[in-house]
């Protein structure tokens, strides 16, 4: 129930979407008018037409195109210790940028910043062939944790990148989560702070299969394509993922899905408190970590409430995601569980 | 129009699998009831439970994954001049499989033999470390020309691949179509005859994405796995394209499709030939190519018949394509172009 | 003056065999009596035949071509956080095993064991695809921080690698300073504690250029021959690296060289300590690890006793490295130098 | 006695630099005075301060190295069909490119023009994705055959890939032997006709182990120092390869050694013709390529006279090539041998 976001099925108006878009013969690999009307879609949403849109079929080859595009083979990333590109993509980022590092800074469960990645640059000087050299900085919106980056977050650790001549790129797996808490425009989320690229991804927002890499101003470079295309990511039949994003974006229901999966982590947090268990963190998105006793734990092992218990976070840690599918009902179930 | 066969919308049963697919919280990655079926669907019609199969998101994708599980990043991979992994995947084989060298045996616009294998073997010798090492063999089947394998010219390869020990991979995009001409049983197109692996598509043939890769008896590794995963073509709801398969195969209704688009192809090569144009090749699947006089070139792309020029087989010559939604009006069109 | 033992010329032996190869015509690329006979060599210091020996350029690429040949591209090592490969040698090990995942388990300036391989086997499950997949465990011998491994301890980490199926490397740019300072032979401290590949460095101990990757018993393989030829470190003029190896082992010299190194550091450290230094760790090799006070420091600095600070030991810390060449009159310079 | 010219021992000046450099401590990894006299040299036999000096290890690190630096892991790499990087260096330009793809242009045993690039470059167009790449061309001078490129005919590949921006790189592993026979400078032969890197080895010319990257002009770029790190070809003694460039360019010695290998590869010709056998091409550096008749063969292998068989050319075609130690005794010797 709670295991995760991408458990739930596509929201009704994406199914709509791909069957709208099942007429007529038109180009392959995204030469047709729906992958034109999802461009639209999301410069309208970024509000510039200084970008450029790569549809991938999953967020980890958007993380992975992305740090390809921005990091050379001797480069090195720099990223949170618990990032998803370090945790949970297997050998992914170093397959895309042919054996890039992955540097873990900071705490695990807590936020990047730019004192973070001052330290990095102290501890890894530009020039000394010996030692790996970042060039790339990644950030995830929603974090791993469930929390938002805000725009003046981001702006401290772009400024810091700027500096050393570093990319900045966001994992925005949940980024619709983090507009919707951040109040703040995708705009000011990304390009306007600093941000390189963006992985945006609709997916476990309620699509069947909607990602996209995206490259802003003086990031954007002609290689991504090439990128994407010997990773098997350019697809022949485009127009169905591009319609998920029509359907999603044209008329905001990315936005309204985030809402209302934020709104049921909101009123899932207190109904764990109240039953002796403690979040972690401010509940930020559709993600509540909460340490759960023993006894309540088996007790919602036992009402098949699903979640999964989250080792990076600590011992006896579980998490519990929301999504735009869980109800009023899947919360009462939960609290009906607990108050036996 | 004859383009190309992913110029099509998907078949409506593929959308009404995909729409009955969206019901109801299952796992991710796999572990969902559509992804079981499916694999049983893929047993049943290869006739044999030791197979691995692994859905990734295009035919690129699956040609990647198979040679970098067959081939060591040192090795080598012989294939045809025209052969799509050389021609039409950007670096992919190279990217998958970490540098592999392709070499290009035989000549374009034929078919791989037995004869050809031998002789790469002798001009690249094992155990010479400057030379390139040859490990596996790729074939496609409906070829680059749209001819078929069967499973005596196939077992021709194989052969030699056992003698050398080098593995042999299938490239399947259009393998419905070489199905249906060949007559022959999916398992005597592969394994039976010596296939380790097989890319195997259904996208092409009506489909919105179904593509994956099959790997056979001592072929399999777990590898696979871990190789997909790092490529980024895990996909997190992956019951919508297993269901896709489970539409096609269940009731046969992917050869049906396939030997419509046949038939069209049967039909439109001698409306061609009867106005003075000439097919290189005998139609054995959903192609045809034919050189065509330049005024009667001239016309069609006036008539808007959608067509490509396909220089491997040589100057004035084009590429037809038919595929499930081909009628005998789209026939009738091209016969009514050229005969005004 | 104790910057590093690289600094230091070639002893004159060394000068003598590479004069003593440079007569006649030789076959290129190995294939010649002198690298002939520096296998011997090797194969009597480990006492067993059963074992390859590659010679290559450096120590960073006897390091790569072992990771390369022990874990696959999607598979992760496992290391110290101080150790070599992770500080030392550019994205090295990425590019040679073509994207291999580097992970730093126990804490820097320690000696890995049993223990912190099993925390990393529980962390990082095998056959889960979303997680890095440890494959092969690398140890420094002499370590990082100039610290043994005996072969007990070796056997604690073997133990483990054998129970999930792991490889064991070890990096020995300074082997022949363990070997010394353990009393115990090559073969107990590699092949026979269950240790797969040895990096096999002498250019620190005293030679122009000569190192090697020694690969023992059942880790053997043909692919190490293509892997080296590929990565460029296939010498067409070997023998001159070769002789090195014959003028080191076939007399003991390389030991005598080191035991002097070992000793000329032993006689350092008192002096370091009695002018109010601080030793951070035993000292077991040719290396001394000391937190210097400021004056201190800065009279060193002075009097161009060339030294370095050592980072990962803390502020204030200083490696100081003897090696054949250092002299009793070097270690009174420095006590000289600080009893101002 | 003609088997390949790194069969030879080194020339007595180059023991002789490699003793004068065994000397006092000095900074590792190129941090010495005789690095800098080497890379002084270097500019004036280039004319110019315009570039970067990377010693490697081997010849076939030139090479690969440069095509790293001036390939991205997504291009191609257009060469001819016997170029060394495509017959005999194992899969090593792939691994050092990260997948670069080597696309084989113009026929086997003749040079590179600029014609065939055009070609080429029609055939694969630039931002079509599925298509490979070209981004770099690599030519050999000397070539593969033994045949010099002169400036003029450099200049017409350079202005071809201007026209394209693709970059140019030439492998000059005899590279003094084409300086000789051309008359023209160094200079001339490479950044005056249009050549961004040269790979410049002197191994085959009469060192031990002297091999470097020059990259000229705009093609500089400090990527190249951090991608010859992690091939594991920075020497830790670097002063050793440089005193073998100081020996040979200093003084001209690397000049002089070549006329004489042309020298005696000019006498040797006319006694193989005298004997029945025919040249496949002018002899323009230290290589005869000769049609040898079956008796002739064996008389020449009884006679223990060293050479090979050399298949690209045909069958019955042998390859001798002289070098600094080659005398006229050894040419009177197959004289000698034929006229029995």
């Amino acid at each position: 129930m709670f295991g995760s976001d991408n458990h739930a099925p596509a929201h009704p108006a994406i199914l709509t979407a791909i069957t709208s878009a099942n007429t007529g013969r038109v180009g392959a690999y995204g030469d047709d008018a729906w992958s034109l009307r999802a461009q639209h879609a999301l410069q309208t949403i970024f509000e510039t037409n200084d970008l450029d849109v790569l549809f991938v079929g999953t967020g980890g080859a958007a993380n992975g195109l992305a740090l390809s595009l921005l990091c050379p083979p001797w480069g090195a990333i720099l990223a949170l210790g618990d990032a998803h590109i370090l945790a949970d993509e297997g050998g992914g980022p170093e397959h895309f940028t042919s054996g890039a590092r992955i540097i873990a800074v900071g705490a695990a469960a807590s936020r990047l910043t730019g004192e973070h990645l001052q330290q990095a640059a102290a501890r890894y000087p530009r020039a000394n062939v010996h030692s790996p050299q970042p060039r790339v900085v990644t950030v995830t919106n929603l974090s791993e944790n469930g929390l938002i980056y805000t725009p003046r977050e981001i702006l401290d650790l772009s400024a810091v990148c700027r500096e050393h001549d570093w990319k900045l790129h966001m994992d925005g797996a949940r980024f619709a989560n983090a507009v919707v808490t951040s109040g703040a425009s995708p705009a000011d989320l990304t390009w306007r702070s600093g941000v390189d690229a963006v992985s945006f991804g609709l997916t476990k927002n309620g699509a069947v299969c909607a990602e996209a890499l995206i490259v802003f101003g003086k990031a954007r470079n002609d290689a991504a394509a090439y990128l994407r295309k010997r990773a098997g990511h350019l697809f022949s039949k485009q127009r169905f993922m591009a319609a998920q994003f029509v359907a999603m974006l044209e008329n905001g229901l990315w936005l309204e899905l985030a809402q209302h999966a934020n709104a049921m982590a909101q009123s899932l947090a207190p109904v764990l408190e109240a039953a002796g268990c403690t979040s972690m963190y401010p509940v930020e998105g559709n993600e509540v970590f909460a340490r759960i006793p023993k006894r309540q734990a088996e007790i919602l092992k036992k009402a098949d409430i699903g979640f999964y218990p989250w080792p990076p976070s600590g011992d006896g840690v579980f998490r519990f995601v929301t999504c735009w599918q869980t109800t009023t009902e899947d919360i009462a179930a939960v609290k009906s569980a607990l108050s036996c």
